[in-house]
């Protein structure tokens, strides 16, 4: 009963690999390719493997770009004596949003999760410790996810560090802005209570 | 404040193109992509393009094939004297699914929808008209999806077919197999009562 033609069901198959698309999903994304002129659909293929080709790891602060170093480590005018340590490079987009912080970044690419087999081996830990190590930070910021792994890869990462003598921070918790107290949890509410400030 | 890569936010900007893929999604498949081996990541591309090359309508019945004249239409165990008419080459696969049908389909490819600015030159009504006129078909039989436009495209249609003299008839309403009646709208039941049959 295949009759969906082999190249369409290849391409569909394709689709359902990409996390967060099902069955259904790929299917119809796969009809949608048929149906674009065939310069869209080299479009799409060309920027798969531009990205591929063109982007790998800065090697100072493992975020990813297309340059030899990235644009915030090569930035002069930004801090070079903190270090922002986030999960993911989304996280760093995250940051520079906020327009607050002019330090510069280290990515781990991930936080340590026995359930899902990462270990402390697979995050890029060994590159802050040795960045560190070489001198010129004055203080490391975690800002993992304030959840049970980011947490817990936060403390580990804390612990590596305290030899090497530089201030270890937290992003601060408590209630975000912009929300309604009756909605925050119970422990957002008890964290923003303990790191309560004068006014 | 570009901080992406310019290859990841073109391979962003072009998934976020696909329908139903939004923004962040279009931003967390980028990152995926990144993520692959570089020969996944081809295959990807290729399977696109694959498709997009392979695949095109069947001169005879309008749907998708890979070769010269479709699996079905080429099928000479199939009855040709009857003829299905679909929207979408994916609803050809749910009636194909249902293993009840031996005729033959026509794939419309959409229906007519005023509001999204399609009318009865953009799908293929042409082809079924000069197919059915080309003689040794007995019965049409109208699938189309049995909400507003794909009622009114039915409708169009066996009205052009009325000067040909071919039956033209229409998937029967009702509830569905293994649905429960409480949950059944008023529509539907209706119909079904309608359409009764003796047991």
């Amino acid at each position: 009963m295949q009759y969906f033609p082999a190249a369409l069901q290849e391409l569909a198959d394709q689709f359902a690999r990409l996390p967060g698309i099902g069955g259904k999903t790929a299917q119809r994304l796969a009809f949608h390719v048929l149906s674009l002129p065939m310069e869209d659909a080299q479009a799409l293929a060309d920027a798969i493997l531009a990205a591929k080709e063109e982007i790998h790891t800065c090697p100072v602060c493992q975020n990813l770009t297309d340059r030899e170093i990235c644009p915030i480590c090569d930035d002069d005018t930004r801090d070079h004596g903190t270090i922002c340590v986030v999960a993911e490079p989304r996280d760093v987009i995250a940051m520079e949003r906020a327009r607050e912080y002019d330090g510069v970044y280290h990515v781990l690419h991930g936080v340590i999760s026995p359930l899902n087999h990462v270990t402390q081996e697979d995050i890029r830990i060994k590159e802050l410790l040795s960045r560190v190590a070489s001198g010129g930070v004055r203080e490391v910021i975690m800002a993992t996810n304030p959840d049970t792994e980011g947490e817990a890869t936060a403390m580990y990462i804390s612990r590596l560090l305290r030899p090497l003598e530089v201030k270890v921070t937290r992003l601060a918790y408590g209630v975000p802005a912009g929300s309604q107290l009756e909605y925050a949890d119970d422990v957002t509410l008890s964290r923003a209570l303990e790191g309560r400030q004068e006014i």
